[in-house]
């Protein structure tokens, strides 16, 4: 297949998406309590979905009606994106993507994908999110299916909190890899402390531990090395092969998508809405540096070697010109 | 049982042993071509064994007579242990520590410990060496015999080169758990040339690769998320669930036994007898604030919470106060 379940591995989430997508439904709608929720990250009150630009809404549904992937993997991303956009709205300028970035395809329409970006205003810790879809339909070689999914928020340098990640690829209704962490942003092994705040105190272990329970699922290991080292040590990395369609839906519908929804809640509490005090200068300079080698490091071996052979070169090179602004210079 | 097998996991590496075991070979008997090896380290002509002081030489073989575990186990043990100390040996001081703390037990006798310690030359890059094995016997609760074998290297700060582990935790003749690896020194998100070089360019990833192809074979998590951060991303861990002692020795010996030696090779190639070029004074300062927060937080996590329930309080106290010189201001 042209992108390798096994290589592939979101430090920066690519994305791709399809125009021929159907939205069933809006997440506003499907999580009404969920898109009506106070934001903790700024004073200012919520702005109601409906006050949005139009243009911004409808991209937005766009993207979130992840068309080519089953029923509860679908929920899943459309709440946390809702979830995330919600609480984190008055942090967030809207997706200003240009139209064909946040949707394109290969040319022989075998591969498609959406993009959406949310920069961060200047005064939010948030530097960007980022979310997408890839499907692509009998890749060569072996005629795979493929989807993957991906929702990634960055924080700025001014806080040293982690990250968030949650990625799902797939290469048949039966085989999942789920890849679910609060990346660290500084070295654990020199800052036992940052990893007590985040990691035990948080007891985020307990929710990979959780899964683990469960006979489908085994430990995934990414062909990248630094993937590898750039996940904490409760990072959920995992393949889950069910025996059939139903099993599938049940894991991640009454498993996957509890332990998301969790984990996710304590980077909105803790990371993101958090009052941890601004970091030093000095700190947020070396903080600025190693997000900075994360993300070139993370855009080189996720998105340069792999855009072109599932995209082509063309509608790669259009594609990593606005993420390598988006990631790179933000 | 006092040591618990999921939480200890030899950072610095604990080690007991008795004045009960009898030695059957010693290693330089039964690896004569090793014994014999010229060392890569040192312009210096290599010692021969013979020509070790006594005193030493009887410490060693005490030490790796390793009497309590089974002869795949005895053997791979003193093998590396004798690989290592015959390679640096013009770079070794002899083991000098007090006699009650290279042999000791706790008051009852049912725990028993061998410790050896060698410190580095100061022209030397190797800090020190630590070799040991601790032996329990039907510890409460439940009555559980236990057995840790570790050996692990230090550098100095005027190399960045990874360290060498490897420690077996048995509490049972058929489950163990196996940890190898050569754990960084420094932040890896931060420093892909550096993991290029140890891990991508060694295919290190290969030996957890092979090993996890046995059925018998599953990965560990240390309890202690600071310890699985201080690993490689190639680092093994794994538990191995043996049906019968015969299958397990077959596998220490076929599978285990060429991986940890294979391992120890590169490192001793790479790491401690390579000439990289000393590193400069601000990271060589780097460097030992990272070596000191990991040797710190390692000697509480590994050995001030287990020796004290392991051997009493006053033994602990003997061993830990020798044990702590040596690691915390070698």
């Amino acid at each position: 297949m042209a992108v390798s379940s096994s290589s592939s591995s979101a430090l920066v989430l690519p994305s791709i998406a399809s125009r021929t997508g159907i939205s069933p439904s809006l997440p506003s709608l499907r999580f009404p309590r969920r898109t009506r929720q106070i934001s903790l990250c700024s004073s200012s009150s919520p702005t109601p979905m409906e006050e949005e630009p139009l243009q911004a809404e409808e991209s937005r549904s766009k993207f979130t009606d992840f068309p080519h992937v089953s029923p509860a993997h679908r929920d899943l991303m459309a709440e946390l994106v809702s979830s995330v956009e919600t609480r984190l709205r008055p942090d967030l300028h809207p997706c200003t993507l240009p139209p064909d970035v946040q949707f394109y395809q290969n040319p022989n329409g075998s591969a498609l994908a959406a993009l959406h970006v949310r920069k961060g205003l200047p005064s939010s810790p948030i530097d960007f999110i980022i979310g997408s879809w890839i499907h692509g339909s009998k890749l060569p070689p072996g005629g795979v299916d493929l989807n993957i999914t991906t929702l990634y928020t960055y924080l700025r340098p001014s806080t040293d909190a982690p990250n968030f990640l949650i990625e799902f690829i797939q290469t048949s209704p039966l085989s999942l890899v789920l890849i679910l962490d609060l990346p660290p942003r500084k070295d654990l092994v020199m800052h036992p402390d940052y990893l007590k705040v985040f990691y035990e105190d948080t007891q985020l272990d307990r929710h990979r531990e959780r899964l683990m329970l469960l006979p489908e699922v085994r430990p995934y290991y990414s062909r990248s090395l630094y993937v590898r080292a750039s996940f904490s040590p409760s990072s959920i990395l995992v393949s889950i092969e069910a025996n059939s369609v139903d099993r599938m839906e049940d894991i991640v519908r009454d498993h996957v998508s509890p332990v998301a929804k969790e984990m996710l809640e304590i980077w909105l509490e803790l990371c993101a809405c958090a009052e941890r005090g601004e970091v030093g200068v000095d700190e947020s300079r070396e903080l600025a540096r190693r997000d900075r080698v994360f993300r070139n490091k993370g855009f080189e071996i996720d998105l340069e070697s792999s855009y072109p052979r599932l995209f082509g070169q063309e509608v790669a090179n259009r594609v990593l010109r606005v993420l390598r602004d988006v990631i790179l210079n933000a």
